[in-house]
């Protein structure tokens, strides 16, 4: 196997957390050609990669042509300030025509910083999700298997060059993900549901119970299924405060929706309408038994 | 070993679903002397633990003494009527002085049946909790290491005969259980912050993103994080009905200073104060980083 596009092409990765640190190692382990070359702020992350066998070159190559493909992987309020100092369209790192990529998990800010940026979207430029994670993060996290059997969202948008898609593409597909394409504002709305509000609650609960005069009895207390419920309150503080502030409209949204669900069951609480909260209880086991498989296994209270 | 208190008494678990079944299961691992007798509404339920080598005899005995232990297994409001059917201080299965426990999850309301239908509460009635469990119930579900390495909290008052609370204390460490005595009202609240919160929470996500119109994205782009976060929202939800209605006041108190967390949330997320959001992340990830020990492993987005 080679990077798909070139065997001579690069990789670039600029962010070497759990995210960039992973495509790395599952790049080597595939056994895919071409060097990869690491870009971070921190070059103790990069020293990191380097003993790990992560990286065949570190910092910005002096220039980047069609082969090489760079993939910003830093969180998502810095995807701009990547894209600010590689453009120029006449003297800019991307002149030469690399394909572009990042994994943020919030597609429409990107997309409109891009846009500011660069006067318009290049067509090299593809934006991207991976759905997949850990609440531990850093490159010392990182695992060649992260992404296999998880979907990666692609949103590419009418100026995005098919060919640049399909580079972008080839590359989850050779770490093992399956690459969907949606569109920005859905994509950004789904993962206000799925991924950004299950945050947002489990900062929250956390937060509330160690604000209790009884947090540590509680904290003592808790079983597997608390355990479970607050792993995500275990990522990364500026990950997230960059995905809410950049999702907020959408989060907002979905927040409403589950305030009136809690106003709702608050009232059958008060009322002790225990038939009225079995009907929701059995509709919500009814719908995740269906949709959401695999056990995690641990007990819980 | 045999069962505490006695080679020749008998372990009668009323209500075989998954912890009266992980109890059984628990006392024939460790190869405790003293027959197991089976009590459900169900006999479908008593014929798949006969099956499964749990039983020695089902249904209740004609008469029970003070070698015997009785467990209540039953959902918390119908600890009562279990307790109604053998209680008559003269002539109930109970006047031979066998101790009863039982593994409800909220204790007032348990305690305050108890002493309204025995008129005091009985010195052998020893009121209990297992912090085990699963999304899986039945017995069916039922495993012999179910209590290993958990806590079973014991709520002992003033009238219960300390004899009668060791023995119940030796069958739960038999069992590989640390236990531990609380104050009921202590015990109410504290699960109501580390096990029923979570799990209203839970269920009502689940239930709001189903309502969703764009529910089948939801769930089909749901990772690791959903899925264990939701995991207690697959709970058995005639015991969570009984649970809420129990400590409904307990519960309700806590959802308000969740209410309140989550609006100081909304606030920040709405002026898009990045470093208001990231101070509550941060003590959020520190405090579960620092209490909350074991990984779930599974990624997620």
């Amino acid at each position: 196997m080679v990077l798909p596009g070139s065997a001579s092409g690069r990789l670039v990765i600029c962010g070497f957390g759990l995210i960039g640190g992973s495509i790395a190692a599952g790049v080597r382990e595939a056994g895919m050609a071409g060097a990869i070359v690491g870009v971070d702020a921190d070059p103790v992350v990069l020293d990191e990669a380097r003993r790990a066998g992560l990286l065949d070159g570190a910092g910005w190559p002096a220039d980047l042509g069609p082969d090489d493909l760079v993939l910003i992987a830093v969180p998502t309020l810095s995807v701009a300030s990547i894209l600010e100092a590689l453009w120029d369209a006449e003297q800019g790192l991307l002149a030469g025509g690399a394909v572009v990529s990042d994994v943020a998990s919030v597609k429409q800010p990107v997309l409109d910083a891009a846009r500011d940026i660069c006067g318009g979207l290049p067509a090299n430029f593809v934006p991207g999700h991976p759905i997949a994670g850990s609440e531990r993060s850093g490159v010392g996290a990182a695992r060649a298997d992260l992404f296999r059997d998880h979907r990666v969202i692609l949103t590419p948008v009418a100026e995005t060059a098919p060919a640049a898609r399909q580079r972008v593409a080839g590359l989850w597909q050779q770490l093992g993900a399956e690459v969907v394409d949606m569109a920005v504002d859905e994509h950004d709305r789904v993962l206000a549901m799925t991924s950004h509000l299950p945050h947002l609650l489990a900062f929250a609960l956390v937060d509330t119970l160690g604000r209790s005069p009884e947090h540590e009895a509680v904290f003592r207390f808790a079983a597997g299924g608390f355990r479970d419920f607050t792993r995500i309150a275990s990522s990364d503080p500026v990950m997230w405060s960059d995905i809410f502030t950049a999702n907020a409209a959408a989060v907002s949204a979905v927040l409403d929706r589950l305030d009136a669900e809690l106003a709702e069951l608050r009232g059958l609480l008060e009322t002790g309408d225990r038939d009225g909260l079995r009907t929701i209880f059995a509709r919500a086991k009814a719908l995740r038994d269906a949709h959401v498989t695999g056990h995690a296994g641990g007990g819980h209270e």
